[in-house]
C-alpha cells in the first residue's frame, strides 16, 4: 500500500475512458486481493462461481432500477464496444427487404451508417452536417416502415444531444454511450439501447446492451454464435466468460448512482456542472461555444477561444493547474470539457474558475 | 484501505479466470487511485493518451519478447474471448474455395469446428472422441492444400495437452487459450495464436490474437470492421477503446513471468508443480487420473476417485482446508486441478499433502 498522502488526483476531463467515482475507485482498490472475505480477487474468479453470480446479477438488477426496465428488456453484458454494435444492431435487427432509419449526428453515427450500409438496406432520416453537427436535426423524415429508427444519443466530438427523443418513428435504437444512465431515459418506442461503458458507467472492456424482447424474434439463424443477440440473452450473459471485473466496477458505480438518488438526482447535477461552464460561454468574452443552444450537450462541452491561437497556451495553463484532457478531438480541434455522472461539481468549479482566471490575463 | 491482516487469501484451482500472482494484485492495487503519479486510475485514462500508450505497448512487447515474435508478427489485442475467434478465424483465414483441418479434441476446439462450418468448407483431420479425449491424437490425416490446421493447444475439460506441435500441416492457428506463455512455443509453421487472457495471462475481457502477416493479405474485402484482423492491425489495436484495465494487468503480469526468467523458467515451475499431483496418481490408491500419460496438461490435471461417490466429500474437504475450485467441468465430472502459471508451487504442495490426508483417512 502506497502513503495515501503520496496519492496525486487531477482533474480529469477526458472524453473516455473517465473519471470514475473516488469512492468507487477506494472500494474496488480495498477489494482487490480479498473480495469481501472469499479469499479471492474478482480478477481471479471462477465466472461460474456463486460470490461472481451476485456480481453479475447485481450490476443487471441495479441496471433495471435505474433505467426503469419491464421484463421486457433483456440486459446483455457484452464486449467490443459500440463499434461491434454498429455490425451487430444490423446483422441481428435489419431483416433483409427491409430498411433501417439512421439520423447522421457526427463521427459516430456516421460508422453506424457504414456497418449498416454493409449489411442491409439504409435510408438517412435527417442530419446535421450541412451545419458541420452544430446541433441536432430538427427536421426528421422517417419513415414508419423500417425496422428501426438509429440515433446517437449524445455526440462526444461535436458536443451535441437530444434534449428529448423523436417520436412517429419504428422501434428507436439507441447509441447511449456516452450519456447512459446521464439522465431518466423515455423508454416509449426504444426498441433498444447501447452503450460502451467507458464514460458514465465504468471501465472500458464492457458493452452493455438492452433490447426489448420482441426484436430478438427477427434475429435470422446462422449468425456467429458470439454475434447473435440471443446467444448471451439465453445465458444470462453468461454463454462465455465475460469481463468480470469491469462489470463488478460498474456494478459498484451504479450503486454510487443509486446512492446518491437515481437519473432524476444525476440530471440535476449534470445540469448544474454544465451550466457552471455554458454560462461562462454565454456571457461573450474570449470563449464561444460551438454547439446551437437546444442542442447542447451536457456531457460534453465544445468551445473554442474566440482568437483560436490561444487555445494551445489555454490546454497548456489548464494542465499546469491539473485541469488535463481539455483539448478537442483531432478531428475538430478546440477545447472540450467532459463532464460525466462522475465528474465532481469541485472539479468544474475549479475549470470554471480558471477559464475566469485565463480571461482576464488574456482577454 | 483494510487491514491488511484482514485479508484472505484461498488456494484457488479455478479452470479460469484464475488466480494471479499476489505481486500483480498488490501492484494494481497500489495503483489503483493513481497510476505512477499520473493522477488517474488506469480505468480512468484515455485511451489516446501518452501515459496509456506506454501500457498498451507494454504488453505488445513483453509479449514479444517472451514469445520470441519476429516482425513477420502482428500482435493484437481484442475482445470476446476464444469464443469470437471462433468465428473470426474462418471469416477471415478462410478463403472461399478452400477447405479447413481442424483437430477435435474436446468441448472447446468442438465449438471452433462449429463456427467454422458456418463460414466455408472445413473437415476433420483428427480426433479423440472415439476415446472420450483421454488424449491428444496420435494419428492425424493432414490435408497439405488446407487454407489453416486448427488445434486447441491445451483442453481445460478434458485435461489433455499437445506434447509438442504437429508438423508436415497447412499453417497452426492455435487456440492457446489455456496454456499461453506457460511453455517455450516452436513458431516454425505457425500461422496465428489466439487466447482469452483469463487463465495464464491476465483478467477476463482481453482476448490475444498473434497473427502472421502474410495471413493478412487473404482477408476478403467487406467484413465488418470490428470482425477484420486489418483493422487493429493497422490501428496498434487502438481502433477503438480497448479493455485496458485487462491490459495492464496483463503486461503486470507479463512482467512478472520475465522478472521468473521467462517461458523456459515457467514451464519448469509448471512442470514441478504438475508432477506434485501426477506422482499422487501414478501412485495407484484412491486416485486415478483420467487421461493418457503422453497427453497430460500441465495446466489442468483431471483425475477421478477410485471409488467415484467419496469425490463429493473430497470436494467439501478440500474447501474446508481453503482448496477451492477443484470439482471437475459439469460435462464430465471428477476432479479437476487447474495449475497455470500464477498458482504458487506453496498451494500445490498444500492439495498434496491434503490428498495424502484424504487417502490416509479414507483409503
Amino acid at each position: 500500500m502506497p502513503d495515501s498522502s503520496a496519492i496525486r488526483r487531477v482533474h480529469n476531463f477526458s472524453a473516455g475512458p473517465a473519471t470514475l467515482p473516488k469512492s468507487v475507485l477506494e472500494r474496488a482498490q480495498a477489494e482487490l486481493l480479498d473480495y469481501r472475505g472469499s479469499g479471492q480477487s474478482v480478477m481471479e474468479m471462477s465466472h461460474r462461481s456463486p460470490v461472481y453470480d451476485g456480481i453479475h446479477r447485481g450490476l443487471i438488477d441495479s441496471l433495471r432500477r435505474l433505467l426503469g426496465l419491464s421484463a421486457e428488456y433483456e440486459v446483455l453484458l457484452l464486449q467490443g464496444g459500440a463499434s461491434l454494435q454498429f455490425s451487430m444492431v444490423p446483422m441481428n435487427l435489419l431483416p433483409a427487404g427491409q430498411s433501417a432509419d439512421y439520423v447522421i449526428t457526427g463521427t459516430w453515427s456516421k460508422k453506424a451508417l457504414a456497418e449498416a450500409e454493409k449489411v442491409g438496406s439504409v435510408r438517412v432520416a435527417g442530419t446535421s452536417a450541412p451545419t458541420s453537427f452544430d446541433r441536432i436535426p430538427n427536421a426528421l423524415d422517417p419513415d414508419p416502415e423500417a425496422a428501426y429508427f438509429h440515433l446517437t444519443t449524445n455526440n462526444t466530438i461535436a458536443g451535441t444531444q437530444w434534449a428529448r427523443l423523436p417520436s412517429g418513428t419504428a422501434p428507436l435504437i439507441l447509441d447511449a454511450s456516452s450519456d447512459i444512465l446521464s439522465r431518466p431515459l423515455d423508454l416509449t418506442n426504444v426498441g433498444m439501447i447501447y452503450a460502451g461503458a467507458q464514460k458514465n458507467l465504468g471501465p472500458a472492456g464492457l458493452t452493455l446492451a438492452i433490447v426489448r424482447r420482441d426484436l430478438l424474434d427477427r434475429i435470422p439463424d446462422g449468425l456467429p454464435t458470439m454475434l447473435d443477440y440471443r446467444t448471451q440473452a439465453g445465458k444470462g450473459s453468461l454463454y462465455n466468460t465475460p469481463p468480470c471485473w469491469a462489470i463488478y466496477v460498474a456494478g459498484l458505480a451504479c450503486e454510487w448512482i443509486e446512492g446518491l438518488g437515481g437519473l432524476e438526482a444525476m440530471e440535476t447535477r449534470n445540469r448544474g456542472k454544465a451550466d457552471l461552464i455554458y454560462s461562462r460561454l454565454d456571457r461573450g468574452g474570449i470563449y464561444r461555444g460551438t454547439v446551437q443552444t437546444e442542442s447542447r450537450s451536457l456531457m460534453n462541452i465544445t468551445f473554442r477561444l474566440t482568437d483560436t491561437t490561444l487555445e494551445p497556451r489555454f490546454l497548456e495553463e489548464a494542465a499546469d493547474a491539473d485541469l488535463v484532457n481539455l483539448k478537442g478531438h483531432r478531428s475538430v480541434g478546440g477545447i472540450r470539457a467532459s463532464l460525466y455522472n462522475a465528474m465532481p461539481n469541485s472539479s468544474v468549479k475549479e475549470l470554471a474558475s480558471f477559464m475566469d482566471d485565463f480571461e482576464r490575463s488574456h482577454g
